[in-house]
């Protein structure tokens, strides 16, 4: 079974990536550059698909962030709020539309692969915030990406109930390499320690008993 | 009501542009590169919308062309097809998932600007070959699109039970300059009037009785 992995280079979707491994899928690693504040996780997205040596692409789609103003990931007149990942002030940093376009994306690879399936790393923190990573999101965009080819593709997301602790805890047991992996909103080389992707790293990492590699600039 | 028309440099797109203004919407036109062979009709494009004085975004999403293989629009090595528009021999004009990539794409900057709608031109001829003009394509989109982010986007699809010719005579009475739009899949300067769409575009003035402006190489 061959299946495209949306990799941001973020924890979440490496243990994803290792969870398809594990699962027997064949891997095929997207990544996309849509112009984002933090690029940096593309590094981590590349050493990722290095360590576990699958085939990988980034596609530059950064003619995006001009459409995409008002978001503080995309439109640098915007600030990074701190904070908790789940608090309403994490608003500014959803991304319009991102995740159908990512998904919109994968799905035009998959077609062209003849792959069958995405995976993609939803968790159950991500549904505060963001509307584009709950479950009845993902199957409204399974069923049109159904209806888009003859050539049928379908979207895994079997962390979609998880919290990001759990995430964590099955990656440890999985080996992921951890280090490899970049999270901060803020996109600087250390992770910030204060933007909402910061403290939800950290967080998970005490919860699930895990050590954290990070180095977090505070 | 503002709309984002996504708006290709075809003929079909120009009569929904003009269709939109007509109907009082404040159009905002999209327009994208996503590698296709026939670049030529983004310049179109970029003429309807001088033409009309709405804003244009023309975004550059070439990168997609990697992705993308397979297809005569966005690879190389496979060649355009001769014959009918609803012909078999169309499918390798199919570009993989190209629909929900613009629907997306269009989305997102309906979000960033808080537009009202996304207006795009699938008519009841597309549906013969492509999956990703049809009515049950298009309502998963739309239903997708709800879901995906608090602000509410509807997808207006005026013309998806006309034929191409409907929409040439409609486009007539409201004065559509026919002569700035371009449909040729081979992406030459002049219509090449032996690919898929020139047939469809030469029938289509035909069957309206309108006369038809333009030069085909053939």
């Amino acid at each position: 079974m061959t299946t495209i992995v949306v990799l941001s280079g973020g924890m979440d979707s490496a243990v994803l990536l290792a969870q398809m491994i594990h699962l027997g899928h064949t891997p095929l690693a997207l990544s996309i550059n849509y112009g984002q504040r933090h690029s940096r996780e593309l590094r981590s997205a590349f050493d990722l698909a290095a360590h576990y040596k699958v085939e990988w692409r980034c596609v530059d789609l950064s003619g995006l962030r001009s459409l995409m103003t008002g978001s503080s990931q995309t439109d640098a007149a915007v600030p990074v709020p701190h904070g908790h990942y789940t608090a309403d002030s994490m608003r500014t940093t959803i991304v319009p539309n991102r995740n159908m376009i990512l998904l919109a994306v994968a799905g035009a690879w998959a077609i062209a692969r003849k792959a069958d399936a995405i995976a993609y790393a939803a968790h159950a923190g991500d549904h505060a915030i963001y509307p584009d990573c709950r479950p009845a999101f993902v199957e409204a965009c399974s069923a049109t990406l159904r209806l888009a080819d003859d050539h049928p593709v379908t979207i895994a997301r079997p962390f979609i109930d998880w919290t990001k602790a759990q995430i964590c805890h099955r990656g440890a047991v999985l080996g992921v390499p951890f280090a490899l992996t970049y999270s901060c909103y803020e996109g600087a080389d250390a992770h910030c320690g204060q933007c909402g992707t910061c403290v939800e790293r950290r967080e998970a990492f005490t919860l699930a008993g895990v050590p954290d590699p990070t180095e977090y600039a505070r």
